[in-house]
């Protein structure tokens, strides 16, 4: 299957002269959708994984199912102010200012391999945040799941060496 | 199951006072989670549901593995400015001001029977515009399914006759 058919592309969002890749038509179609989280469970076969960790939000509709399909715990990874308990917090650069993101401080189990998900790896800005995350957690990054990766944008430069998979390039 | 069991009560958050029902409890434990998922299933078994709505964001979590579960589409609703194609807008009131909810123009097609699914009913404010935004893209609401609903909150009279199916209450 080509999941490329089933993401749309949408001029000047957020702003002019940015494409804009929607997953939403590929979310509609529940043939495509289980496509791609088949997809993920194949490219990280031969890892070891014992955490789904899912980036708020477009990454959450991915970490889920996959993290039923794989049986594993699902932890989520929210902006800032979004997660009740006790939390680490990771800053990361925006094109202008910065944001965060947070994770529980009991999320992870110390050693855990943590497979992180998101639908997109652009600059890899809030992907290395929450890596650091992981790590600040006491687990290991086993691996970066994302359905679309931007190459011009070089986001998997700050990630490397971590493994990557991107469903779709662009 | 006790599903109860599985979400953590978190004491004045967001703010004093506000006892906060955590789910993300329940999300590590992927028991717990499959057992929510397949619950929700059974209560709308006896309903005719063409298509899965996830209300922004935690309703994701619960929406999107239940859409594959179904083989149904997943839909979307969004805060505002997050969705990249035309939308419905809805605005709804919270404690101090608004907040408003989007849904794409052609998420859904004339007369599509929709199951809206969120974590929470509490005052109900984000499921009723949910449910409106629904009905302005030409979908009928078949139900709305929550993991737990405050029944202190009275949000449930607000939705009314809806069928609401809720896992547990508080």
């Amino acid at each position: 299957m080509d999941l490329k058919q089933h993401i749309r592309d949408i001029p000047d969002f957020p702003k002019p002269g940015i494409l804009f890749r929607d997953i939403t038509t590929l979310l509609q179609d529940p043939s495509a959708f289980r496509y791609a989280v088949e997809s993920m469970v194949e490219r990280f076969e031969s890892v070891e994984v014992d955490v789904i960790a899912g980036i708020d939000a477009r990454g959450f509709m991915f970490a889920a199912p996959l993290a039923l399909r794989l049986d594993l715990p699902l932890v989520i990874i929210r902006k800032k102010g979004k997660l009740p308990f006790q939390t680490y917090s990771q800053s990361y650069d925006l094109e202008y200012g910065t944001d965060s993101l947070e994770i529980h401080v009991d999320a992870v189990s110390s050693g855990d391999h943590v497979l992180l998900v998101d639908d997109l790896l652009a600059t890899g800005g809030s992907l290395a945040a929450a890596a650091a995350l992981v790590e600040r957690a006491g687990g290991v990054v086993a691996g970066i799941g994302v359905v679309i990766e931007l190459l011009d944008l070089g986001g998997r430069d700050i990630l490397t060496p971590r493994r990557i998979e991107a469903l779709v390039t662009y």
